[in-house]
This record gives structure tokens, C-alpha cells and sequence, in this order.
């Protein structure tokens, strides 16, 4: 069991991502302050003070940690975002495994709020966008690049795929239907995507 | 020839397009006003109000006009977004020469500062997003799902696919990548789509 005074700061510091993520979807970023999480998160501003510089940062890693709770609620793999894509040798199950997660996570309301007020400061602002993107979405983009590189090695995956465009694939639509609600987001359109990116449309 | 009333319309028609788009990129949505748009157009806000009930409805007919000559300039076969998607029997070809174009639009500086204006508003504003997704997007994405209807029937589309979620295959990591400028958004990746959503990248 962790010592006390560390079972406290894991409180702390889960109160304060779900202050920080609840204020931003309520008020947007540029009215989210490091004050109005503290006082939210029923601490003091130096505690958040402490372990982060800016509210940008609590917010990221606000956003990692939900990643993380959504893929451990998901998996009983126990997989979570930070270990990258699992690799049974199954890249389709994988695959599918991994987006039904990202479903549950998007579908969340947790994180739809606050990340949409981030998706519309970062139309707004590009640097802002540029460093939300390089932080959240380009490290969790890598893994899916990853993941097809090495099911190119193991010969699931065609020589000549450019796993960066491949990705693409199952990655942007889950985005587009969350954002711009063109469609049902849910575990069928997850594991149909993969199916579709996998083995084409085309007759075979 | 067409009269000169009409020759003369067009011409305002055409230069309030290009003022509505130019002034939502540089202030922004909300500080776009049919006064401004029709002060940069040099026409008084009577011939605005004459055709449009509202800066939105300009604005969406602005965008349709835009994407109507970004694919006149492509299309060597004079392909005009509302005409649908072109079917001359070879689905690569034609969902080829439609992302290319699409592309060339994205990338075009008159579209992407008003688009992203725009996106942000749509994040902020759910209701208008709905209106613009719904008016702009879900048009254009229909004439997808029926061409990949049509190469059903001619055997170029398996049966059982959901052409709703196969045209998510290529339209999305296009939308993806002017968004969050996540990778190049170039001819090449269009067509690499297109083959990868047809074959499949597992081998064949």
C-alpha cells in the first residue's frame, strides 16, 4: 500500500483534473484559470502550483489520465495508452480492441465537453492547436503507426503500406463523427472500420 | 451572352462571396456583419438583404460557390460538386479525381482561413455547427455514399458494405489532416487513400 502522504497526492491530483476538465467544459479555455481550478478542486493554488506550470499543462495531463481510465474500463488487458497498441500477433482484434476504447472515451462525457472546448480554442489559435496536437493526438497517432509496422513485419500488414496513411484510416473517421456528428460513434462502426481498412471495399 | 443585369448581379454576387469569406477569416464569426461583408464588397447592405436573409446563409452559399470552382479548375471533365460525384465506371478514378480536387480546395488560402473560423464557431456553438455540418458536409458526403452505391451494383463494391461508413474511409483522414495538420494533405495521399480503402492493406 502507498504511504500515506502519497495516497493524498493521487487524490489531489485526480480532484484537480476533474476540476480542471470540468471548468473548461463549462467555461472554455480562455476563462479557465489555475485559481478557478484550485478552488474547484478544494485545494490551494500553490499545490497546483507545485506540479504544473500552466493551465495547459494540467489540462494535458488531464487528458492523458482520462485516456488512461477509459482504456483500463475498457480492456481487460489491461491496456492502457501509454503502453502503445497491444500486440497479441492478432492485428485485427488489436485494432478493434484498442478503437471500441476510444468509442467509450470519446462518448464520455467527461472528456466531450472539455475537449471540444479545446478543439475550438485550437481552430481559434494554431500555436495553441500545434502544441495540443504534438502532445495528445501525435504520441497516440505514433502508436497506431507502430502497431502497423510491426504487423508489416509479421506479413499482416502489405510490404509498400505507408503505415502513417494507413492509420489514417481508423483514426480520422473516429474523429470526424465525433466532432462534426455525421454519424453513429459506437463499437460497430469501430470494428467495421477496421474491417473495411484492412481488407478493402473492393471484391476480392 | 447573358443581359447585363444579370452579368452585373453575378459580378456582386461574386465579389460579396469573396468579402463574407476574407472578413470571417481575418475577425472571426460573431464580428462578421452583413454591414461589413457589404462595405468590403463596396454594394449596399440592401442588395445583401436583397438576396440573403442572414450572414450565415451567405456564408454557406460562399463556401458551395468555392467548392464548385476548386473543382472546375481540377476537373479537366468540368465536374461540379453539385453535380455528385463523376461515374464514368471506374470508382478508383473518379474517387481519385474527386480528392484531389478536394484537396486542392483545403489547401486553397481563400477556403482555409474562413473554414477554420468557421470549424471554431461550430465547436463552440453546437447549433450552428448542426446548420453548417448539415447544410455544407452532409450534402457533399451523401454523393459519396451514393457513388459507392452505384460501384455496388456494378460489382466494384462488395455487397454488405455500408457505403456510409466506407466513404468515412476517405473523406475523414482528409478533414483530419486540415484540421489538425497531422501529415502532408497532398495529391499523393489522396490517391494512396483511395487504393488502401478499396484493396485493403492486408495482403491480398
Amino acid at each position: 500500500m502507498a504511504p500515506d502522504s502519497t495516497r493524498r497526492s493521487e487524490k489531489s491530483r485526480r480532484a484537480i483534473y476533474d476540476a480542471a476538465l470540468a471548468l473548461v467544459g463549462e467555461v472554455g479555455y480562455p476563462r479557465t484559470t489555475i485559481e478557478g481550478i484550485a478552488a474547484r478542486a478544494g485545494v490551494g493554488k500553490q499545490t497546483i502550483y507545485r506540479w504544473w506550470s500552466s493551465k495547459a499543462e494540467v489540462l494535458m495531463e488531464a487528458f492523458v489520465d482520462l485516456g488512461t481510465q477509459a482504456a483500463e474500463a475498457a480492456g481487460a488487458e489491461g491496456w492502457a495508452e501509454g503502453d502503445g497498441i497491444p500486440d497479441t500477433g492478432d492485428l485485427e482484434a488489436d485494432l478493434k480492441a484498442v478503437l471500441r476504447a476510444t468509442v467509450d472515451e470519446l462518448n464520455d462525457p467527461r472528456y466531450d465537453a472539455p475537449a471540444r472546448a479545446l478543439a475550438a480554442e485550437g481552430v481559434a489559435d494554431p500555436a495553441f492547436a500545434q502544441e495540443f496536437v504534438a502532445t495528445l493526438l501525435m504520441p497516440s497517432l505514433e502508436l497506431y503507426a507502430r502497431r502497423l509496422r510491426s504487423a508489416q513485419e509479421a506479413g499482416q500488414v502489405r510490404a509498400g503500406v505507408d503505415p502513417y496513411i494507413a492509420r489514417d484510416l481508423f483514426v480520422a473517421p473516429l474523429a470526424q463523427r465525433w466532432l462534426q456528428r455525421t454519424g453513429p460513434l459506437d463499437h460497430v462502426y469501430a470494428n467495421t472500420l477496421v474491417e473495411y481498412a484492412l481488407y478493402g471495399i473492393a471484391p476480392r
